[in-house]
C-alpha cells in the first residue's frame, strides 16, 4: 500500500470549495487517488474526503498540514488530515461472545482493516486464550454491578495508557459512563444487535421474537451518552421465519453482527465516516 | 392451474396430527402436492397447510369438509377449508398514490395473483381512470375529517355490498376505524412504509432520515385496533445513504412498497398465513 | 426541480483535472449540486460527472458549452453537457408481458423518472390497450421470423422519425440488428432476465432451473453486437428454493427485472452511467 | 439439546406416503419435532425430512431402524436415519487464506455448529498455529504439482485413518481427484468464489472484474467429477461498483465466501440437504 494523506473536512457549504481545495493539491502535483463530496441541503454545509499521494507532492506531513490551515480557518472547516503511516490504535472491547472478536482479529491479522491492535479489554476470562495467541495484551477489568464506578476507572486508566485512537465495543455487554463516552467522543463504535431504532436496548432478539418480525439485523454506530442512540455507521439485515426460535435468531443475529461492525470499523479507520448531528455521511 | 383444497389449522400440538390429517386424505387416495406444518414451542401450538388435488378424490368440497369436521373438532382445531374454485373477492383502497395499485392491478391482470377485485374505494378521484382501464368499479367516498364516522359508514356499506373476503390498503392513508378492523379480523390487509416497528405513524420516511438509517423498509402486516401494530406478514429493506434526501427515500421505498405488500397478499390469497396472537406463520 | 446542467466526461488521468473542472465553473458562481469523481488504475482514465445549478451562472447552455469547449479539447476529454429542461426522448419496445411496461409508465406518469415517452413499438398488440391510456403512440411492428430485415428497417424508420435519445427493450423478445446497436451505441438499453453472464440467451429461467441455483437475477446492460454481452449497468437477484418451479422463477424474476431496468433507465437518464471498454461507472 | 433421530429419504411419489411414514413414527409415541416434505413434480420423486424426539420412542435407534426399513424398502426409499448422539467427523481442508477456517473454527468451538473436527489437511504450513490453537490436529500434505498422485494418495489415507464424514474445502486450492470426488460422494463441500454459473475456474474475481458485474458471489456445492458443476447447497451475493478494484473483490467476496461455506455446511450436518441429480432440496 502507497502512502497516502487523507484530508476529511465538513464546513458551510459555498462555490467554489472544490477548486479550492483540490487546487491546493494540485498546485503542487499531489496525485488525488480518491475524491467524495456531499452537498447537504438541510444542513447547508458541505462534506469532503480526498486521498492524496505521499510521493506525488514535494514535501512531507507537516508541511502539507501547514499549508492547508489558512484555506481551512477560511473556510471554516471541521478538518482533519490523516497520514496512512499513522495506523490508528485500537482498544477491543468485549465480553464472553467470541464471534466479533474472532472476526475483527482474523481481518486485521490478514489485513484486511489496517489498524494496531493495543488491547483487549474484558470484563470476563473468557476470550484471553484466543487474543493472546495474536499476541495482543488481554486485560481482565471487572464491573461490579454495585460499584460500576470503579471498573470504569480502570477501564479508562488502560484506555488512556495505551493511547486509543479508537474503542470499539465488540459485544461488550455493559453502558459505558457518559463522561468516557464524551471523552472519546465519536471515537467509540458500538455494535446493537437490532436494526434500530427498532429494539433498542436488552435482549433485542427476544423483542423481535415477540413482535413477530420477518427480518432482524444489527446496527453500528458511535456511542453517545443516550444509550443506542448514536449517529449510525451502518446497518444490515438478515431474513428469519416462523421457524427460527429466539436462539436461531441469536445465532443468525452474529453473521450480522460481525459483518456490520468490520464493515463500520473499516470505514471508520479509513476515515470515512464524517458526524453530522445524529447522522453520518459514509464516503 | 388444476383445481385444489388446502387445508389450513392450528391446534394444540400432540402426538399423531399429521399422521390423522394426511390420513383422512390419502385413505380417499387424495393427492397431497404440497404440505407445511410447523410446531410453536413457545404455544405448544401445530400448524399446518395441506393442498390437496381436487380430481384425486372421489367426492367434493362438501363431502371433504363433513369428513374432516369430527376430526377438527377432536384436535379442536382452528381451521379453514379452501376451494381454489373460489376465487377470494378484494377489495381495494388508495389513496392519490398510484404505485401500489399499478402493480396490483397488472399481476391481476396477468393473473399472477389469483383473485377477483371487487372493487376500489378511494377517498380522492385520482386513480379512477387508472382502475376503470381496468374495468374494475372505482367508487369515491371522502372523509371528511371533522367527521369521518359518515365516510367509514359509507365505506362499511361498500365492503359488505361487494362481499368482501379480503381487504387491501394500497396506501390508503386513513386509519380504518375500530369497528371495521374487528369485523373483517385479520383480512385487511395493510403496508406500512417502514420496517416496523421502527418509525410507527406519520411521515416514516421523514422520521427515517432524521435518524440516519442506512436501510429503508416496508412492512406488510393485518389491520387491528392498534396502529401499526398487527401480525406482520412480510417486510423488506433498500440501503440508503447520506446521498438520499427524504424525496428519495420515499421514491426507493415505493419500491419495497409495492414488492412486500403484492407479496403479502399473494400469501393471504393462497391461505399461506396462519395468524396467532401477534405473529405470523407463512408456508 | 431546478435547472441544472450536466458535465459527464471521461479523459486521460493527470494532476489537476478536479481543479480545472470544477473550476471553470467556479470562477463564474456556479453552484456545484453534485460532484463524482473516480480514478480507474488499470485504464489510467479519469471520470467525472458535475452538476450545477443553471441560475447560479450568469450566461446560457450555449455560453457554458462554448466556454467547456477549449479545456475538453486540451483535457482530451469524451464529454458531454446535459440540460436538465431537454428531456430525453425514449422509445420503449415491448413484446406480450406487461410488468416492466406497466411500471415505466407508471413511474413516468407519477415523475419518478424524467423523460418524454415518445412512442411505444411491439411486435405484438397486447399491450395497446394500456400504453394508448397513457397517451402514447403505439405501433405494432411485425417480425417476420424468415425475414427480420423488414421489420427491423420499419422499427428504425420509426426510431428516426420520433428522434430517440434513447431505445428502452423492456422484454422485447427479438435481437436487434447490428446496425441499429451501432447506429444507437450505448443508448439501447436491455434487461436480460437472468444475472449474467450466467444463462445467456433463450430461456434463462429454465437454464436457472436445471443449474439448481439459490438465487435468480436480473441484468440491465447497454446492448451491442453481442448478445448479452454489452455493458452492465445494474444487476439484482433474488431468493429461490427447490419449492419454486420454473413458473414461480419466471414470476419472481419479474419483480427483479422491473426493478433493476427502471433502476438502470433512471442511471442513465441522468447521465449518471460512462461506459468504458465493457464496463460502466455508475456515478 | 435434546437428542433426536432424524430421517430423511426421497422415493417415487405416490399417494399416502406421509401418512405411512408419519404413522411409523406416532404408532409408538413418536414426537416429531420437525417434518419437511417437496413432492417435485419433474421428477415425480418425493421428498421429506423427520425429526423425532429419542425420549418420546420406547425403543431406541436399532430398534427404530429395523421397523423403518420394511417401509423403506416398500417405498422404494433412498434413505438414512441419523442419530444427533453421533456427531459427523468433519476433515477441513485448507491452504493458506485463513477467513474460512477461523470462521469455521470459531462456529464450531461456539456450538453453532454441531460435529466433530477431525483434523485439518492443508497443502501449506501457515494455519497450522490458529488450528492446534483449537487443540485440532494439523497435517501438512504437499501437492507436488509434477505428480499430485502421491500427494493425494497421502490425503485419502488421512481421511479414511480419521474416519471422515464429511470434507470441507474452505478454500482449499486443489482440484480433488476424481476417485475421492467418488469415494466421498455427496460428502465433499466446496465454497467456490464466484456466483456460479458465472466465472467457474481460476480467478473468478479477476473474471468478475473485467465482466463489469455489480454483484459478487460466492456458491456452496458438492463437489464431483466435473469442476465447479456439482449440486448447489447454498450461494449469496455482496453489491459492487467500479469503486472496487480486484483486491476490494477479493477481500468483500471473503464475507459471502465464509458465510455462505458456514451454512451450507450447517444444513449438511443437520441432513437437511437431499441430493437429486445435480440439484438439491434443503429443508
Amino acid at each position: 500500500m502507497k502512502r497516502t494523506f487523507c484530508l476529511a473536512f465538513d464546513c458551510p457549504d459555498k462555490v467554489g470549495i472544490v477548486t479550492r481545495v483540490s487546487g491546493a493539491f494540485s498546485t503542487h502535483g499531489g496525485w488525488i487517488e480518491e475524491a467524495s463530496h456531499h452537498s447537504d441541503e438541510e444542513s447547508q454545509r458541505f462534506f469532503s474526503r480526498i486521498v492524496v499521494r505521499a510521493d506525488s507532492l514535494p514535501f512531507d506531513y507537516d508541511v502539507l498540514e501547514r499549508k492547508l490551515t489558512p484555506l481551512a480557518e477560511e473556510l471554516q472547516m471541521n478538518w482533519r488530515l490523516v497520514d496512512s503511516q499513522h495506523k490508528k490504535r485500537v482498544v477491543l472491547m468485549c465480553s464472553k461472545g467470541s464471534h466479533c472478536m474472532t472476526d475483527l482479529l482474523d481481518r486485521w491479522k490478514s489485513g484486511d482493516i489496517s489498524c494496531d491492535i493495543a488491547c483487549v479489554i474484558s470484563n470476563h476470562e473468557d476470550l484471553r486464550g484466543l487474543v493472546e495467541w495474536y499476541g495482543i495484551p488481554f486485560h481482565v477489568v471487572h464491573i461490579d454491578k454495585d460499584d460500576k464506578a470503579k471498573g470504569f476507572a480502570q477501564t479508562e486508566a488502560l484506555i488512556d495508557e495505551y493511547r486509543a485512537d479508537c474503542i470499539v465495543l465488540a459485544r461488550y455487554m455493559q453502558i459505558l459512563p457518559q463522561n468516557l463516552c464524551e471523552k472519546y467522543r465519536h471515537k467509540v463504535i458500538n455494535i446493537h444487535h437490532s436494526f434500530l431504532p427498532s429494539f433498542i436496548g436488552a435482549k433485542p432478539y427476544h423483542q423481535a421474537s415477540r413482535r413477530g418480525v420477518k427480518l432482524i439485523g444489527a446496527t453500528c454506530h458511535y456511542v453517545t451518552e443516550d444509550l443506542d442512540e448514536g449517529p449510525i455507521i451502518d446497518q444490515d439485515v438478515v431474513r428469519v421465519s416462523h421457524q427460527q426460535n429466539v436462539d436461531d435468531l441469536v445465532r443468525l443475529g452474529k453473521d450480522v453482527e460481525k459483518t456490520v461492525l468490520a464493515r463500520g470499523l473499516r470505514n471508520h479507520l479509513e476515515d470515512r465516516v464524517l458526524v453530522y448531528g445524529n447522522k453520518t455521511v459514509v464516503f
